[in-house]
């Protein structure tokens, strides 16, 4: 490990070359976040000068902006592995490194966090200092101001450094992003500040009193009012590259013994020129050529789903005018920017805030509009109270659709679309349904469209791993037999019928193929009628197996005295699954289509 | 319904005193919230005569303090029958008037709706405005930030009315509490404003640049700076009993085309002496005496579940300084105030915040603390992702004690304990247990205590239907069998286990009894060996049924190709569950024991 308490200035300055060098080497062959985590070395090189990463909680919000912190402390020598199958892990982990104080994949949970240590701290009597280090456009969500509110109330000691490099993966919106923004000429603000001293010493009484209101007066051209309202003291904006001034910064926040926050102001991509000043695309990327910036391009790769469900949305968007939808700070990701662009009045991004997000799309369903809320599997989990209570109660027709459902490959275990059928299927009202080509896809957002109720439908990263086909229209509650066989069925769910296709061609039995296509309702008069037939049952899903689609059949039958028919679910185990090349992660669970086809002999 | 545009300010004034005569009788009678509703029958009817209730939306926040809307609109005649089966619900609900707008039972949503609403009015080009209506308790919610950050910057128009009774159920924190809570001398501000005025014609140059910091200085000193920052105009504190000045703030608010908050200070239980000014006593209670303000004493209730998690929690923190706990604003629901009355460093109310509840115990049991995260069944939706992507993920021995689990009675739909089995079960890395009575809720805090990674426990509203009884320690995964039978199993999960018991004793059938009390790991080695001697299986549990319990059963017998056991549920169906005496309520789902054994003839 470094040992970068002995380092100079100069070497420090030095060291935070070597290590943008060395994740730019690093992401240009991986892939993987890059202008945040570029942006961000010099102050996590500051603060690893100024706290002590043996004990105090290093807590990076998000942390795919961490990669510093990972070659400071003890992956150097690993980090050629970054996001590979069992190689170091994008964001920080604990399992990895006892220098991870905490998991974090998802935004805004840092300053929680920061407080739940604070509290441990003050228990156990220790001389340790919780460190928040999150970026601007993790400011949106509400946890952070749920968890400023305690902060500010209970004054724990907790230093927040505030990365702001604008860089909010999309748009940010809101009162914070708004106020760091905000410029002040500082030597206008000098002058004035001047000024106001000297009319002070002309007010009459209560001098003292208004002298404090006064110089409350002035927190309002500073960007720091909103924190300092909260009870959080601000220092900044400072320089987020100037590593001499951040350790002095640093070392007086440390110093206060209460919650303070610095506002550093960096720039993303500092070091690549190429990426430098950009916003979205430099945010998370594939491989890429270091000289010219540009990504190999995959010939003859398929559509990705997210691209079939962004131009199908256009087209029913340009069809009806009342097709709205909405997106949390993915536009870009979910393909939600193609609408937003085309009709800006229709389309929100509203940045990182899915409980806003789910809950503002309800009024518009009862008023007649069709809203597609746009969410990747892994983050509705945070707007899950927000699906039942103010879109299923209420029995309105919003359209949930499920970006990244399956495996996601290199983000790994904080983002897996493992759960959603899960923790959807138990809600009244809702109807779960999944395409599993281009075709069926267009079919599905067409149900979705015109259904009057609340729905989801869930699509993988990437390719599906069926071909197209011709395919007829969506039914409620009607699933497809794609073929007759003999004793042996496969079931496939969304990505799972080209799964269960692919294992087909390969096993010497003769399976039949159903496109289940609703898991919620199930097609009970087609599931009882291949119950007589077939006796042995394969579920295709890539979702978690406990209550999954596999689960809901056995309801079904078990509901239906079906005794005589044995299912297998070839869904996921019970465990966070781990980060790598999708491929080597499925054949790590053993849910390959060979390892499948063996699975079934 | 009462034509409330035609009447003098006199009239009104009348009127409000009728409501609240109304309120207080029928509360004081069948139960319900009653100082929050008091409170705010004069803004309610002022709101009623400047906005339009046919056609602007009204949008009540929790909404449980908009039983004076109701009685406004079309249900004056019907209030005899509020909150009871069959009768007028509670909360605001569209399926029971179309003067509701929306269902509201949560807090913190009505922003968010507005927001929707007012999208939805621009696009479709309409002459409306959206009002919402929140309490100041309701103001600690994440999903209000979120909300409010959209609003200031989109600037829909939208009228928030702010109803600070310094109210929220327990103890306010946060920043936002504090401003409300700042009383500024009225006369003193004056002056001062006065002077500065003064002041400002003796400064020299960019005078009019000046003038407006200094205009932005005053605000400062009022409780609305926070919401000015976030883009939201701010008229307040007004007086929230005075109709007719209401009536003209709310005639400003509603022509200036923007968002904007009033802020009406209110006093809570307004018009009824008695509860005037007390806190959380009055905040919801059972019927009552109009003129002591006491409740009947119940002979010889049992006592309930809460009465027994909150005393043996005492014991374990006497026990045990490693005990600590949180709870999101339900310090008295919950019973954690005797906890957080004897040691408030260990114990902590965050207010509604059940996000940065749940996430910042996690650092606490990093640290080698044993938190108790207990929320509401119903409200730990609001912390979903929490529990997976902060919790779970880091396998960390956080206990999640699940109050109000089953059917909740009076509250109804909004606040069912139905869902908790089916979004925790598929959560890698927890476990699920539940008591059935006094002796096995003190043994399953015991075991939560001592167990290293997270759980979470269930148990009902009220006291549970099984008799204490003698019972042993509970083992990770090991269930208990009650009684052994013939032929036919009962399984209890939870207060399942009580039902059990008294259908067992109403059926000529001689069944054996297990109590599961893990459904998540089952108990594999008991139920394949029971698999062997009995066929019919009946599951009882208080839970939905979709993913639920029985569910989880018959993953594991089809895992285990165990195809000879016929199961039937007993969990709730799929739909969402009315208020109501539970009796009642239970009695239309047809779980009543008597029911139920009914249908195992």
């Amino acid at each position: 490990m470094i040992d970068i308490k002995a380092h100079s200035i100069d070497e420090l300055n030095t060291l935070a070359e070597d290590i943008r060098q060395k994740i730019l080497d690093t992401v240009s062959k991986n892939g993987g976040h890059l202008s945040s985590t570029m942006g961000a070395t010099d102050l996590i090189v500051a603060m690893h000068k100024v706290f002590d990463v043996e004990k105090d909680p290093f807590i990076f919000d998000v942390s795919h902006q961490a990669y510093a912190h990972k070659l400071l402390t003890d992956r150097w020598d690993r980090f050629d592995s970054l996001r590979q199958f069992g190689g170091i892990c994008g964001y920080t982990k604990p399992k990895e490194s006892k220098y991870d104080y905490y998991v974090a994949g998802h935004s805004s949970t840092s300053i929680s966090l920061a407080v739940g240590a604070a509290k441990a701290i003050a228990l156990k009597g220790e001389d340790r200092i919780p460190v928040a280090f999150i970026g601007d456009g993790s400011m949106s969500a509400g946890m952070v101001y749920e968890a400023l509110n305690e902060l500010g109330d209970r004054k724990y000691p907790v230093v927040i450094i505030l990365n702001d490099n604008e860089m909010s993966i999309a748009k940010p919106i809101g009162a914070i992003s708004k106020l760091l923004s905000q410029t002040m000429a500082g030597s206008f603000y000098q002058k004035f500040k001047g000024r106001v001293e000297k009319v002070l010493d002309h007010l009459p009484e209560g001098a003292t009193y208004m002298a404090k209101r006064f110089e409350e007066s002035f927190k309002l051209i500073t960007p720091g009012i909103i924190f300092e309202e909260m009870g959080i003291e601000y220092i900044g904006p400072v320089d987020g590259h100037d590593i001499e001034s951040l350790i002095e910064t640093m070392e007086v926040a440390k110093a206060l013994g209460k919650p303070v926050l610095i506002h550093a102001q960096t720039t993303k991509g500092k070091g690549y020129e190429i990426a430098e000043g950009t916003k979205e695309h430099w945010h998370g990327v594939s491989a890429f050529d270091l000289k010219t910036g540009e990504a190999p391009k995959k010939a003859g790769a398929a559509k990705a789903a997210t691209a079939i469900f962004a131009d199908t949305l256009v087209e029913l968007a340009d069809e009806d005018d009342k097709v709205v939808g909405v997106t949390a700070a993915m536009p870009s990701g979910t393909g939600l920017s193609a609408a937003i662009k085309k009709y800006p009045e229709r389309f929100w991004d509203v940045a990182i805030a899915e409980q806003h997000a789910v809950t503002s799309m309800g009024p518009l369903a009862k008023e007649g509009f069709k809203p597609f809320c746009t969410i990747y599997s892994t983050f509705l989990q945070r707007g899950y109270d927000q699906v039942i209570h103010d879109i299923a109660l209420m029995d309105i027709g919003v359209a949930f659709a499920l970006d990244r459902a399956g495996i996601v490959g290199e983000d790994g275990e904080t983002h897996q679309g493992a759960f959603d059928i899960s923790y959807l299927r138990s809600i009244p009202n809702m109807t779960l349904l999944a395409p599993y080509n281009e075709t069926t896809m267009k079919h599905c957002m067409r149900f979705a469209k015109e259904y009057d109720h609340p729905c989801a439908f869930r699509y993988p990263r990437g390719a599906f791993l069926a071909e197209d086909t011709e395919s007829p229209a969506y039914e409620l509650g009607k699933s497809v037999l794609l073929k007759e066989g003999e004793e042996i069925l496969f079931i496939g769910y969304g990505n799972g019928v080209g799964r269960a296709q692919k294992v087909a061609e390969l096993v010497e039995v003769n399976p039949a193929i159903l496109d289940l296509r609703f898991v919620k309702p199930l097609d009970e008069e087609m599931l009882l009628r291949l119950s007589t037939q077939y006796k042995k049952w394969f579920v295709f899903s890539d979702s978690a197996a406990q209550g999954g689609v596999g689960s809901a059949i056995l309801e079904l039958l078990s509901q239906h005295k079906v005794q005589d028919v044995a299912l297998t679910t070839f869904e996921y185990p019970d465990a966070f699954i781990t980060h790598g090349n999708t491929k080597l992660v499925e054949e790590s669970l053993g849910i390959l289509p060979e390892q499948l086809a063996e699975r079934i002999v």
